[in-house]
């Protein structure tokens, strides 16, 4: 039986592409895996508090970064809801990283966490994709890949990346509906075979 | 009399690069212009709510946000203590720039801040320069530089960047001492003389 960790940033509990792609992602993993164990943490309905002094002084001594880290090391793997605000994660989601990544316990040369595969649904308004105008805007897909990999030493991690999320509800973007529409119906195709995929692999 | 909006965002109160040379910068500032005025934000000690999705409904009529953006708007000058952890700005500092930023009202074409003077504060535990082999993992000054830029139109940004503040505490960066050293007094000057110009820019 395989613990998937599921973490959802998106402030909007209703019409959230991250929403709706982790749920499908959810889903296709249970079908596939019936006996998987699904813990959920939701960032915006139950918001962490930034790190503090104290926090920060404790280290793995702190009974919210131990709880936290706890369920990170018992995941088999981590589906994290990111979508883009201000151009990278939202303050929710940097919050649960300042909390849970505790250098010489779970991060670092000592990390335990190399081998656990990490799926980020990368959900945003507009399009960052490279040769587009915003590509140098782009810090959500840039910074997780380099923060998991920096500090957890994670080798396997997978994007999902629903773009121009906001073409159905911004007049200027009306044109790009189709491209947004499109974007959306590869997401939630690649979420359920991937989610198919990595339930079939931690169940074998 | 112009106004400097002083921001801090280190978790330790004592012991802090950025808050060393934020508080250097300010001394710097009042001397030079002893009639200027300093409204200070302590992130860390008076840490802001992450947005929820009352404050992202309402934008700039939510109470908080408002405050936030009339603050910002009222400065002549912004200056930024902005430490790395985890490779990017603290929770804190992003939960307000995601209250702080409203598409419509101060970001975006609509914004009156595209020439409002930001200075930040840059500090990191290693190196992340061009050429050294951590370059690709900094996300503190490429993504300020981008979401004050992409968001407020800001055409004045300017970076103090005190590296290798890990040295003194960390043994096995022993070597790097005389070079973390070298940062800190050219930071230090920087501050003192940035400061100075800046405060006799805006008294003129």
């Amino acid at each position: 039986m395989a613990t998937l960790l599921h973490i959802d940033s998106a402030v909007f509990p209703e019409g959230s592409a991250s929403r709706d792609l982790t749920a499908t992602f959810v889903k296709s993993w249970l079908e596939q895996h019936p006996e998987g164990k699904v813990v959920y943490r939701d960032l915006a309905a139950s918001p962490l508090p930034h790190l503090d002094i104290t926090a920060a002084s404790a280290g793995a001594g702190n009974a919210l970064r131990a709880e936290l880290a706890a369920e990170l090391a018992e995941a088999d793997a981590v589906l994290i809801g990111a979508p883009m605000y201000n151009f990278t994660i939202p303050s929710t989601l940097k919050a649960w990283l300042d909390q849970v990544i505790i250098v010489g316990h779970n991060a670092g040369p000592e990390s335990t966490l190399a081998s656990t595969p990490f799926t980020i649904v990368a959900s945003r308004g507009g399009s960052y994709a490279p040769g587009t105008p915003r590509e140098e805007f782009e810090f959500v897909q840039t910074y997780l890949q380099k923060v998991l990999t920096g500090m957890f030493g994670a080798t396997d991690i997978d994007f999902i990346v629903p773009e121009l999320t906001l073409a159905h509800s911004k007049p200027e973007m009306a044109e790009l509906v189709p491209l947004a529409e499109a974007s959306r119906a590869k997401a939630q195709e690649e979420a359920t075979q991937k989610a198919k995929a990595l339930a079939a692999r931690l169940a074998a």
